[in-house]
């Protein structure tokens, strides 16, 4: 079953690519490797603003983590033409806007790492870090930023 | 004399690898590159929780990152089988669950970092980022992950 | 034009490498990638020190990012011992020492990122994440690291 199938399984749509908020661009490949920019919390193009611990609730972190985890597919996508390149998502580096109290940032991650899992299977498990911070550009409950080995260029 | 002898006279016995408390695997391979996820602070199995400026002292702190770094050791051992596969430990993020007031991460981060260069001299020498962040899962004080370079495969 | 030429017409000089503040190096090299140290921001050999939404504004912290690009120069430098065998600048994790309300650390970013493409043209476009942290070492307003793609050896 392919990446593809499995989104569709999912229901998932892929979106198009987001346009940074800023002076970089959404992914550089070196190598083998895919390294993707930060990508923060949108729903229908808002930022998903707000912080675990206070305003949001873990499980509403880890739907959000879950909603940048398919950005990223996006991206992913754009990036390289056809899902079925990449050969192994390599490492995760979840952000959570966190409270000083909140300390739940491997379950909101999670929501992201699950998806990875269920579109690539073995090729979707990944190292990762997961932590607090203090905040995240525009406000947003997440940021997540990944790096995936791709095929050889033909 | 190999990292092992030196864990020997540092009187350091390796732990296996501790299971990841989410959805994510403890390391990934790509190329000549070994990805390790970011590894809590634990004594005898319970997390190490605290905050640098606030429940530990810097020295307290830097004690959890030797620890932690040990922990890596394990990892990087079960992941290589043969730790004298280790080429160059190339980089280390140093996660600090700090007080706003908290300014000394590099001095933390040290009790890592010395270890590494303890055990594997020059090869040992690392690129790092060491900052503090609002919480880190489970509350643990430190948090490090690991990107070391690897002997090619034979 | 060259990247020197483009320094030279900003009026940039590229200053040594910083020697550490712990127990790390500032940089590692592997295969085609150079890992460079977190940077935090000095004027005239001292610290920076300051919070975004604090006791900094957007543009004073943006002004602070730039010249820790300035400083990651001077590293890029010292490590290639020729700028022109930057082939890429890959990623910038850009922290910045933030209050809990400040969530324009994107455009403090800017201020690195922009300086990037000044100097390296497509070569300094790169993927990025920025976030906001609770405290860098001795309260620095910021921290960069980054990843460069290189030439290969000759």
């Amino acid at each position: 079953m392919t990446a593809y199938a499995r989104l569709a399984t999912l229901g998932i749509t892929l979106p198009p690519v987001t346009a940074p908020v800023a002076a970089f661009v959404p992914w550089v490949r070196s190598g083998d490797l895919l390294f993707l920019s930060g990508h923060i919390a949108r729903a229908k193009g808002a930022v998903v603003a707000g912080r675990l611990g206070d305003t949001m609730t873990t499980a509403e972190g880890a739907a959000a983590a879950r909603s940048v985890a398919i950005d990223l597919l996006g991206t992913l996508h754009a990036a390289t033409g056809d899902l079925t390149r990449v050969r192994q998502i390599v490492k995760l580096m979840v952000l959570v806007n966190s409270s000083l109290a909140f300390t739940e940032q491997h379950l909101v991650a999670n929501g992201a790492s699950e998806l990875l899992v269920s579109v690539f299977g073995d090729r979707g498990a990944h190292a990762r870090s997961a932590f607090g911070v203090a905040q995240v550009p525009l406000g947003s409950c997440v940021e997540i930023d990944l790096i995936a080995e791709l095929d050889r260029e033909p």
